[in-house]
């Protein structure tokens, strides 16, 4: 992970992870937490149309994770960039192994996401704002442990 | 157009269309203008890697300009967001007409974008510091008077 500026890049990351953390785990409840609640936020999926708007987009969510049997994510080529300590871009790689719903065989996915996140008051939390997921052509997976 | 705060608004989408015309005019000269010159910027373009620093993404629009003939867009659904009159993501669409570059044949595809823009000091021109660009899939072109 790049660092921006200590602490704060540290809580980006940390939300940054809660985001995957809350995808991995199916759960519209702390997707619930980890997105602000506001008409203007976006979400692009990898190849789907864009959403705005946090109902429009938790019903996308609903929707994915009813078709989703299991998903793991390795996050990696972070990157981190704030702006007067209120809003932050966060770009990374996100490195996916889940199933095909219809074979039931592993595969491996790259998508690269931009994901922006916003510092709320008064809790000082960061909310994510935007999600723009792409995918990767020509995918290599990273040379890490787990592979 | 979606209006966030008028007069800003308007010059964020003017940036926004700048940076589209570079792109038309194929004109490395014109990006040159558009972008942030700085280390940090990120530009992904659809299906490829991300290219970090304006050195990398100057080269590889060089890249991409030496490979097109033609290129018009026709951008749509612009959202605008600007952040204390600093920072400003845009989504759209960039509704792409082009050739094949080994049939000739015209080709009508469909990308969403976000882009982010930082308002420069002392000159208050928002540059371009983030291009995502991603293909969207069953792409439907907008029923405009150029169709």
């Amino acid at each position: 992970m790049q660092k921006d500026n200590g602490i704060a890049s540290e809580d980006v990351n940390q939300a940054n992870i809660r985001f995957y953390c809350a995808f991995e785990n199916l759960s519209i409840e702390l997707m619930d937490k980890i997105w602000k609640h506001d008409e203007n936020v976006v979400c692009i999926h990898p190849g789907w149309d864009l959403f705005t708007g946090w109902l429009a987009i938790r019903e996308s969510w609903t929707t994915i994770f009813s078709n989703t049997e299991t998903i793991r994510f390795t996050i990696t080529n972070t990157k981190i960039k704030i702006f007067d300590n209120k809003i932050a871009v966060v770009v990374c790689i996100e490195n996916i192994d889940t199933k095909d719903p219809y074979s039931g065989l592993a595969i491996r996915t790259g998508v690269i996401a931009t994901n922006a996140f916003e510092r709320m008051e008064p809790n000082c939390e960061w909310s994510l704002i935007h999600h723009h997921g792409s995918p990767i052509t020509n995918y290599i997976p990273p040379n890490t442990s787990s592979y």
